[in-house]
Protein backbone atom coordinates (compact mmCIF):
# COMPACT_ATOMS: atom_id res chain seq x y z
CA UNK A 1 0.00 0.00 0.00
CA UNK A 2 1.18 3.40 -0.75
CA UNK A 3 2.29 5.32 2.28
CA UNK A 4 1.60 8.88 0.64
CA UNK A 5 -2.23 7.53 0.13
CA UNK A 6 -4.64 8.50 1.92
CA UNK A 7 -7.24 5.79 4.63
CA UNK A 8 -10.52 5.92 3.26
CA UNK A 9 -13.46 8.05 5.08
CA UNK A 10 -15.91 5.77 6.40
CA UNK A 11 -19.25 6.76 8.45
CA UNK A 12 -17.45 5.93 11.93
CA UNK A 13 -14.28 8.11 11.26
CA UNK A 14 -15.70 11.06 9.05
CA UNK A 15 -15.12 14.06 11.53
CA UNK A 16 -17.82 16.59 11.50
CA UNK A 17 -16.61 18.85 14.60
CA UNK A 18 -13.99 21.25 12.86
CA UNK A 19 -14.17 18.93 9.60
CA UNK A 20 -10.66 21.71 8.27
CA UNK A 21 -8.79 20.38 11.35
CA UNK A 22 -9.23 16.87 10.01
CA UNK A 23 -7.33 14.56 7.64
CA UNK A 24 -7.05 10.87 6.27
CA UNK A 25 -3.58 11.56 5.27
CA UNK A 26 -1.53 8.06 5.59
CA UNK A 27 1.98 9.74 6.34
CA UNK A 28 0.33 12.39 8.54
CA UNK A 29 -1.13 9.47 10.66
CA UNK A 30 1.89 7.48 10.52
CA UNK A 31 4.10 10.53 12.03
CA UNK A 32 2.39 10.75 15.02
CA UNK A 33 1.55 7.48 15.47
CA UNK A 34 5.63 6.86 15.18
CA UNK A 35 6.57 10.06 17.45
CA UNK A 36 4.02 8.85 20.86
CA UNK A 37 4.92 6.28 23.56
CA UNK A 38 1.52 6.08 24.57
CA UNK A 39 -2.00 5.15 23.52
CA UNK A 40 -5.33 4.59 24.96
CA UNK A 41 -6.87 1.90 24.09
CA UNK A 42 -10.97 2.13 24.46
CA UNK A 43 -12.83 -0.73 24.44
CA UNK A 44 -16.39 -1.61 25.87
CA UNK A 45 -16.96 -4.12 29.02
CA UNK A 46 -20.38 -5.10 29.93
CA UNK A 47 -21.89 -1.89 28.33
CA UNK A 48 -19.21 0.48 30.29
CA UNK A 49 -16.45 2.01 27.81
CA UNK A 50 -13.39 1.59 29.72
CA UNK A 51 -9.67 3.66 28.52
CA UNK A 52 -6.66 2.49 29.24
CA UNK A 53 -3.07 3.55 28.46
CA UNK A 54 -0.46 1.14 26.90
CA UNK A 55 2.21 0.96 25.32
CA UNK A 56 2.02 0.24 21.19
CA UNK A 57 4.52 0.38 18.00
CA UNK A 58 3.65 0.40 14.17
CA UNK A 59 4.54 -2.54 12.49
CA UNK A 60 4.25 -1.22 9.01
CA UNK A 61 -0.05 -1.36 8.20
CA UNK A 62 -1.07 -2.69 11.92
CA UNK A 63 -0.89 -1.00 15.40
CA UNK A 64 0.61 -3.74 17.43
CA UNK A 65 -0.65 -4.24 21.27
CA UNK A 66 0.40 -6.62 24.13
CA UNK A 67 0.21 -7.20 27.46
CA UNK A 68 -0.48 -10.26 30.38
CA UNK A 69 -2.06 -13.37 28.65
CA UNK A 70 -4.95 -13.54 31.60
CA UNK A 71 -5.64 -10.11 31.82
CA UNK A 72 -9.55 -9.14 31.37
CA UNK A 73 -8.31 -6.56 28.11
CA UNK A 74 -6.28 -9.20 26.59
CA UNK A 75 -9.27 -11.89 26.69
CA UNK A 76 -10.94 -8.88 24.91
CA UNK A 77 -8.77 -8.27 22.08
CA UNK A 78 -8.38 -12.27 21.84
CA UNK A 79 -12.26 -12.21 21.15
CA UNK A 80 -11.76 -9.65 18.72
CA UNK A 81 -14.14 -7.04 20.69
CA UNK A 82 -14.05 -3.24 18.96
CA UNK A 83 -11.47 -1.01 19.40
CA UNK A 84 -10.69 2.75 19.46
CA UNK A 85 -6.80 3.18 19.39
CA UNK A 86 -6.61 6.95 20.12
CA UNK A 87 -3.20 8.43 20.43
CA UNK A 88 -2.47 12.29 21.21
CA UNK A 89 0.54 14.28 20.75
CA UNK A 90 0.37 18.21 22.94
CA UNK A 91 2.09 20.77 21.41
CA UNK A 92 1.30 23.66 23.01
CA UNK A 93 -1.03 25.95 24.75
CA UNK A 94 -3.11 28.48 22.83
CA UNK A 95 -3.64 31.39 24.62
CA UNK A 96 -6.43 34.03 23.24
CA UNK A 97 -7.47 37.60 24.06
CA UNK A 98 -10.90 35.80 24.67
CA UNK A 99 -11.65 32.89 26.69
CA UNK A 100 -13.84 31.38 24.64
CA UNK A 101 -10.91 30.86 22.04
CA UNK A 102 -7.90 29.69 24.32
CA UNK A 103 -6.98 26.30 22.53
CA UNK A 104 -4.38 23.65 22.59
CA UNK A 105 -2.06 22.90 19.67
CA UNK A 106 -2.12 19.12 18.99
CA UNK A 107 -2.04 16.19 16.76
CA UNK A 108 -4.15 12.90 17.36
CA UNK A 109 -4.89 9.79 15.50
CA UNK A 110 -8.03 7.84 16.25
CA UNK A 111 -7.86 3.70 14.79
CA UNK A 112 -11.08 2.00 15.12
CA UNK A 113 -11.34 -1.83 14.45
CA UNK A 114 -10.30 -5.41 16.23
CA UNK A 115 -6.95 -6.90 16.59
CA UNK A 116 -6.14 -10.33 15.92
CA UNK A 117 -3.53 -12.07 17.99
CA UNK A 118 0.00 -12.87 16.84
CA UNK A 119 0.44 -16.52 17.72
CA UNK A 120 3.19 -17.52 15.40
CA UNK A 121 6.33 -17.74 17.18
CA UNK A 122 8.47 -15.56 14.97
CA UNK A 123 6.12 -13.41 13.85
CA UNK A 124 5.28 -13.06 17.71
CA UNK A 125 9.17 -12.46 18.25
CA UNK A 126 9.27 -9.81 15.19
CA UNK A 127 6.79 -8.09 16.88
CA UNK A 128 8.00 -8.42 20.85
CA UNK A 129 11.43 -6.59 18.58
CA UNK A 130 8.96 -4.13 17.14
CA UNK A 131 7.16 -3.01 20.38
CA UNK A 132 10.87 -2.28 22.09
CA UNK A 133 12.50 -0.82 19.14
CA UNK A 134 9.66 1.47 18.57
CA UNK A 135 11.02 3.16 22.32
CA UNK A 136 14.59 2.71 21.17
CA UNK A 137 15.78 2.21 17.71
CA UNK A 138 17.81 -0.90 18.18
CA UNK A 139 17.15 -2.00 21.77
CA UNK A 140 15.83 -5.07 20.88
CA UNK A 141 18.89 -6.38 20.03
CA UNK A 142 20.86 -4.85 22.77
CA UNK A 143 19.05 -7.08 25.44
CA UNK A 144 18.03 -10.28 26.29
CA UNK A 145 15.20 -12.09 24.07
CA UNK A 146 12.30 -13.37 25.66
CA UNK A 147 12.74 -16.77 26.78
CA UNK A 148 9.63 -19.65 26.06
CA UNK A 149 8.12 -19.09 29.45
CA UNK A 150 7.94 -14.77 29.21
CA UNK A 151 7.04 -15.58 25.73
CA UNK A 152 3.81 -17.78 27.12
CA UNK A 153 2.89 -15.15 29.12
CA UNK A 154 2.62 -12.15 27.19
CA UNK A 155 -0.14 -12.35 23.68
CA UNK A 156 0.68 -9.63 21.08
CA UNK A 157 -2.16 -8.41 18.92
CA UNK A 158 -2.25 -6.52 15.58
CA UNK A 159 -4.52 -4.52 14.92
CA UNK A 160 -5.30 -3.60 10.73
CA UNK A 161 -4.57 0.58 9.79
CA UNK A 162 -7.83 0.83 8.00
CA UNK A 163 -9.89 2.96 9.91
CA UNK A 164 -8.08 5.90 10.74
CA UNK A 165 -8.47 9.38 11.16
CA UNK A 166 -6.17 12.32 12.11
CA UNK A 167 -6.90 15.51 13.88
CA UNK A 168 -4.39 18.64 13.94
CA UNK A 169 -4.39 21.96 15.24
CA UNK A 170 -1.45 24.21 15.06
CA UNK A 171 -0.78 27.77 15.16
CA UNK A 172 -1.77 30.59 17.28
CA UNK A 173 -5.45 31.99 18.75
CA UNK A 174 -7.79 32.54 15.91
CA UNK A 175 -9.86 35.67 17.39
CA UNK A 176 -13.17 37.43 16.50
CA UNK A 177 -12.26 40.76 14.97
CA UNK A 178 -13.42 42.86 17.15
CA UNK A 179 -10.96 41.21 19.98
CA UNK A 180 -7.78 42.05 18.23
CA UNK A 181 -8.01 45.64 19.90
CA UNK A 182 -7.53 44.22 23.40
CA UNK A 183 -4.63 44.43 25.93
CA UNK A 184 -4.24 40.83 26.52
CA UNK A 185 -1.62 38.75 25.83
CA UNK A 186 -1.60 36.61 23.53
CA UNK A 187 -0.18 33.51 21.55
CA UNK A 188 1.36 29.73 22.03
CA UNK A 189 3.15 28.92 24.92
CA UNK A 190 4.88 25.49 22.58
CA UNK A 191 5.07 22.29 24.77
CA UNK A 192 6.99 19.24 24.26
CA UNK A 193 7.72 15.75 25.67
CA UNK A 194 11.11 16.06 26.57
CA UNK A 195 13.88 13.63 28.52
CA UNK A 196 16.53 14.75 31.07
CA UNK A 197 20.11 12.46 31.40
CA UNK A 198 19.38 8.90 31.50
CA UNK A 199 19.79 7.60 35.49
CA UNK A 200 21.60 4.17 35.31
CA UNK A 201 20.14 1.39 37.65
CA UNK A 202 22.43 1.35 40.34
CA UNK A 203 22.99 -2.65 40.49
CA UNK A 204 24.74 -2.73 37.40
CA UNK A 205 28.39 -2.42 37.07
CA UNK A 206 29.76 1.10 35.29
CA UNK A 207 31.23 -1.21 32.19
CA UNK A 208 27.80 -0.91 30.73
CA UNK A 209 27.80 1.73 27.89
CA UNK A 210 24.62 4.01 27.50
CA UNK A 211 22.79 2.97 24.36
CA UNK A 212 23.96 6.52 21.76
CA UNK A 213 19.85 7.02 21.31
CA UNK A 214 19.37 7.46 25.57
CA UNK A 215 22.06 9.47 25.93
CA UNK A 216 20.19 12.52 24.29
CA UNK A 217 16.57 11.17 23.75
CA UNK A 218 14.28 12.72 21.59
CA UNK A 219 11.45 11.76 19.65
CA UNK A 220 10.18 12.58 16.19
CA UNK A 221 10.09 15.72 14.91
CA UNK A 222 12.34 19.06 15.17
CA UNK A 223 11.56 21.55 18.08
CA UNK A 224 9.94 23.88 16.09
CA UNK A 225 7.13 21.67 14.71
CA UNK A 226 5.14 20.53 11.52
CA UNK A 227 3.17 23.22 10.01
CA UNK A 228 -0.55 21.64 9.69
CA UNK A 229 -3.56 23.59 8.33
CA UNK A 230 -5.65 24.99 11.54
CA UNK B 1 -15.18 15.56 52.20
CA UNK B 2 -12.06 14.72 52.75
CA UNK B 3 -9.03 15.56 50.41
CA UNK B 4 -6.70 13.17 52.00
CA UNK B 5 -8.81 9.81 51.97
CA UNK B 6 -9.41 7.02 49.92
CA UNK B 7 -11.84 6.77 46.67
CA UNK B 8 -14.31 3.62 47.46
CA UNK B 9 -13.01 0.35 45.42
CA UNK B 10 -15.96 -0.99 43.46
CA UNK B 11 -16.02 -3.79 41.09
CA UNK B 12 -15.67 -1.52 37.99
CA UNK B 13 -12.79 0.46 39.38
CA UNK B 14 -10.98 -2.57 41.22
CA UNK B 15 -7.24 -3.17 39.53
CA UNK B 16 -6.37 -6.37 38.87
CA UNK B 17 -3.33 -6.18 36.32
CA UNK B 18 -0.35 -5.43 38.45
CA UNK B 19 -2.53 -4.49 41.86
CA UNK B 20 0.79 -3.26 43.35
CA UNK B 21 0.42 -0.60 41.21
CA UNK B 22 -3.26 0.65 41.99
CA UNK B 23 -4.29 3.17 44.51
CA UNK B 24 -7.29 4.73 45.17
CA UNK B 25 -5.63 7.62 47.33
CA UNK B 26 -7.78 10.97 46.10
CA UNK B 27 -4.75 13.22 46.96
CA UNK B 28 -3.03 11.14 44.53
CA UNK B 29 -5.91 11.26 41.89
CA UNK B 30 -5.98 14.60 42.40
CA UNK B 31 -2.46 15.54 41.56
CA UNK B 32 -2.43 13.81 38.52
CA UNK B 33 -5.59 15.34 37.45
CA UNK B 34 -4.10 19.11 38.22
CA UNK B 35 -1.06 18.52 36.25
CA UNK B 36 -2.55 17.06 33.27
CA UNK B 37 -3.90 19.26 30.46
CA UNK B 38 -5.19 16.79 27.77
CA UNK B 39 -8.07 13.89 28.78
CA UNK B 40 -8.76 10.63 26.88
CA UNK B 41 -12.43 10.89 26.98
CA UNK B 42 -13.83 7.34 26.20
CA UNK B 43 -17.47 6.87 25.32
CA UNK B 44 -19.77 3.96 23.36
CA UNK B 45 -21.74 4.83 20.28
CA UNK B 46 -23.72 2.14 18.60
CA UNK B 47 -21.74 -0.10 20.20
CA UNK B 48 -18.47 1.43 18.92
CA UNK B 49 -15.69 2.47 21.59
CA UNK B 50 -14.78 6.23 20.97
CA UNK B 51 -11.86 7.84 22.98
CA UNK B 52 -11.20 11.63 21.99
CA UNK B 53 -8.77 14.04 23.60
CA UNK B 54 -10.05 16.81 25.34
CA UNK B 55 -8.93 19.88 27.37
CA UNK B 56 -10.31 19.20 30.83
CA UNK B 57 -9.99 20.63 34.93
CA UNK B 58 -10.83 19.89 38.25
CA UNK B 59 -13.36 21.80 40.02
CA UNK B 60 -13.27 19.99 43.46
CA UNK B 61 -15.18 16.78 43.46
CA UNK B 62 -15.80 17.06 39.43
CA UNK B 63 -14.13 16.68 36.54
CA UNK B 64 -14.79 19.50 34.20
CA UNK B 65 -15.51 18.51 30.47
CA UNK B 66 -16.85 21.23 27.53
CA UNK B 67 -17.63 21.41 23.47
CA UNK B 68 -19.79 22.61 21.10
CA UNK B 69 -22.90 22.34 22.17
CA UNK B 70 -23.94 20.55 18.85
CA UNK B 71 -21.63 17.77 18.34
CA UNK B 72 -22.49 13.89 19.04
CA UNK B 73 -19.88 13.46 21.93
CA UNK B 74 -21.97 16.36 23.39
CA UNK B 75 -25.34 15.33 22.78
CA UNK B 76 -24.01 11.52 24.16
CA UNK B 77 -22.80 13.24 27.79
CA UNK B 78 -26.35 14.92 27.56
CA UNK B 79 -27.80 11.95 27.24
CA UNK B 80 -25.95 10.46 30.64
CA UNK B 81 -24.24 7.98 28.46
CA UNK B 82 -21.75 6.13 30.92
CA UNK B 83 -18.08 7.69 30.33
CA UNK B 84 -14.59 6.61 31.07
CA UNK B 85 -11.98 9.78 31.69
CA UNK B 86 -8.71 8.09 31.73
CA UNK B 87 -5.45 10.82 32.25
CA UNK B 88 -2.09 9.72 31.68
CA UNK B 89 1.13 11.47 32.39
CA UNK B 90 4.24 9.57 31.22
CA UNK B 91 7.57 9.99 33.28
CA UNK B 92 9.61 7.75 32.09
CA UNK B 93 11.37 5.17 29.70
CA UNK B 94 12.74 2.08 31.73
CA UNK B 95 15.51 0.00 29.83
CA UNK B 96 15.49 -3.53 31.19
CA UNK B 97 18.98 -6.25 30.39
CA UNK B 98 15.65 -8.18 29.47
CA UNK B 99 13.41 -7.46 26.30
CA UNK B 100 10.28 -8.21 28.19
CA UNK B 101 11.25 -6.09 31.50
CA UNK B 102 11.06 -3.00 29.81
CA UNK B 103 8.49 -0.68 30.89
CA UNK B 104 7.17 2.83 31.17
CA UNK B 105 7.19 5.76 34.36
CA UNK B 106 3.50 6.63 34.34
CA UNK B 107 0.78 8.02 36.62
CA UNK B 108 -2.71 7.23 35.41
CA UNK B 109 -6.37 7.84 36.47
CA UNK B 110 -9.30 6.73 35.49
CA UNK B 111 -12.91 8.07 35.93
CA UNK B 112 -16.20 6.13 35.38
CA UNK B 113 -19.17 8.18 35.94
CA UNK B 114 -21.79 9.26 33.74
CA UNK B 115 -21.47 13.56 33.36
CA UNK B 116 -24.50 16.18 34.20
CA UNK B 117 -25.05 19.27 32.08
CA UNK B 118 -24.18 22.69 34.01
CA UNK B 119 -26.99 24.78 32.83
CA UNK B 120 -27.01 27.61 35.58
CA UNK B 121 -25.30 30.75 33.94
CA UNK B 122 -23.42 31.50 37.30
CA UNK B 123 -21.89 28.02 37.67
CA UNK B 124 -21.47 27.40 33.51
CA UNK B 125 -19.43 30.58 33.96
CA UNK B 126 -17.54 29.63 37.18
CA UNK B 127 -16.68 26.24 35.11
CA UNK B 128 -15.63 27.80 32.10
CA UNK B 129 -13.31 29.52 34.34
CA UNK B 130 -11.82 26.75 35.94
CA UNK B 131 -11.30 25.18 32.81
CA UNK B 132 -9.46 28.31 31.62
CA UNK B 133 -7.46 28.56 34.67
CA UNK B 134 -6.47 25.21 34.57
CA UNK B 135 -4.24 25.92 31.73
CA UNK B 136 -2.86 29.18 33.42
CA UNK B 137 -3.38 30.32 36.83
CA UNK B 138 -5.42 33.72 36.66
CA UNK B 139 -6.07 33.61 33.04
CA UNK B 140 -9.98 33.36 33.23
CA UNK B 141 -9.46 36.98 34.56
CA UNK B 142 -7.09 38.57 32.06
CA UNK B 143 -9.38 37.79 28.76
CA UNK B 144 -12.49 38.90 27.62
CA UNK B 145 -14.90 36.76 29.60
CA UNK B 146 -17.38 34.89 26.85
CA UNK B 147 -20.23 36.54 26.03
CA UNK B 148 -23.66 35.02 25.48
CA UNK B 149 -23.78 33.87 22.14
CA UNK B 150 -20.47 31.86 22.78
CA UNK B 151 -22.17 30.74 26.30
CA UNK B 152 -24.95 29.40 24.06
CA UNK B 153 -22.76 27.87 22.05
CA UNK B 154 -20.85 26.18 24.06
CA UNK B 155 -21.92 23.22 26.44
CA UNK B 156 -20.18 22.47 30.09
CA UNK B 157 -20.54 18.77 31.94
CA UNK B 158 -19.61 17.81 35.31
CA UNK B 159 -18.29 14.31 36.30
CA UNK B 160 -18.67 13.46 39.58
CA UNK B 161 -15.29 12.02 40.88
CA UNK B 162 -16.71 8.90 42.39
CA UNK B 163 -15.80 6.26 41.08
CA UNK B 164 -11.94 6.67 40.47
CA UNK B 165 -8.67 5.04 40.20
CA UNK B 166 -4.75 5.47 39.86
CA UNK B 167 -2.15 3.27 38.70
CA UNK B 168 1.74 4.61 38.33
CA UNK B 169 5.11 2.97 38.24
CA UNK B 170 8.14 4.78 39.09
CA UNK B 171 11.75 3.43 39.73
CA UNK B 172 14.29 1.22 37.66
CA UNK B 173 13.91 -1.43 35.96
CA UNK B 174 13.13 -4.75 38.06
CA UNK B 175 15.00 -8.03 36.23
CA UNK B 176 14.91 -11.44 36.75
CA UNK B 177 17.80 -12.30 39.38
CA UNK B 178 20.37 -14.12 36.63
CA UNK B 179 20.05 -11.37 34.18
CA UNK B 180 21.65 -8.79 36.73
CA UNK B 181 25.18 -10.16 35.13
CA UNK B 182 23.59 -9.37 32.02
CA UNK B 183 26.09 -5.88 30.73
CA UNK B 184 23.22 -4.55 28.92
CA UNK B 185 22.83 -0.98 30.32
CA UNK B 186 20.13 -0.39 32.17
CA UNK B 187 18.24 2.42 33.81
CA UNK B 188 15.31 4.94 32.82
CA UNK B 189 15.23 8.24 30.93
CA UNK B 190 13.11 10.59 32.43
CA UNK B 191 10.24 12.00 30.35
CA UNK B 192 8.07 15.09 30.98
CA UNK B 193 6.33 17.50 29.26
CA UNK B 194 7.71 21.00 29.03
CA UNK B 195 7.39 24.12 27.74
CA UNK B 196 9.70 26.58 25.55
CA UNK B 197 9.58 30.56 25.45
CA UNK B 198 6.40 31.41 24.80
CA UNK B 199 5.68 33.11 20.96
CA UNK B 200 3.55 36.17 21.08
CA UNK B 201 0.41 36.50 18.72
CA UNK B 202 2.43 39.39 15.74
CA UNK B 203 -1.29 40.54 15.44
CA UNK B 204 -0.61 42.16 18.39
CA UNK B 205 0.86 45.39 19.34
CA UNK B 206 4.17 44.98 21.49
CA UNK B 207 2.74 46.38 24.64
CA UNK B 208 0.69 43.29 25.50
CA UNK B 209 2.54 42.07 28.99
CA UNK B 210 3.44 38.17 28.86
CA UNK B 211 1.30 36.49 31.34
CA UNK B 212 4.10 35.57 34.11
CA UNK B 213 3.14 31.87 34.55
CA UNK B 214 3.69 31.58 30.78
CA UNK B 215 7.35 32.78 30.80
CA UNK B 216 8.81 29.96 32.09
CA UNK B 217 5.05 27.72 32.22
CA UNK B 218 5.45 24.83 34.00
CA UNK B 219 2.87 22.21 35.36
CA UNK B 220 3.04 20.10 38.74
CA UNK B 221 5.19 18.50 40.48
CA UNK B 222 9.21 19.34 40.59
CA UNK B 223 11.76 17.89 37.98
CA UNK B 224 12.76 15.34 40.18
CA UNK B 225 9.05 13.46 40.62
CA UNK B 226 7.31 11.32 43.66
CA UNK B 227 8.18 8.43 44.73
CA UNK B 228 5.58 6.30 44.02
CA UNK B 229 5.18 2.63 45.30
CA UNK B 230 6.71 0.00 42.14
Amino acid sequence: MDETGAFPVTARTQIRQRPTRASYDRAAAYAVLDEALVASVGFVDDGQPLVIPMAFARDGERLLLHGASKSRLQLLLAEGAPLCVTVTLLDGIVLARSAMHHSMNYRSVVVLGRASEIVEESDKRRALDRLVDHVLPGRAQATRAANPSELRATRVFGLPLEEVSVKARSGGPLEDREDLELSHWAGVIPLALRASAPVPDPLHAPRAAVPSGAQHYQRGRSETGPEVAR
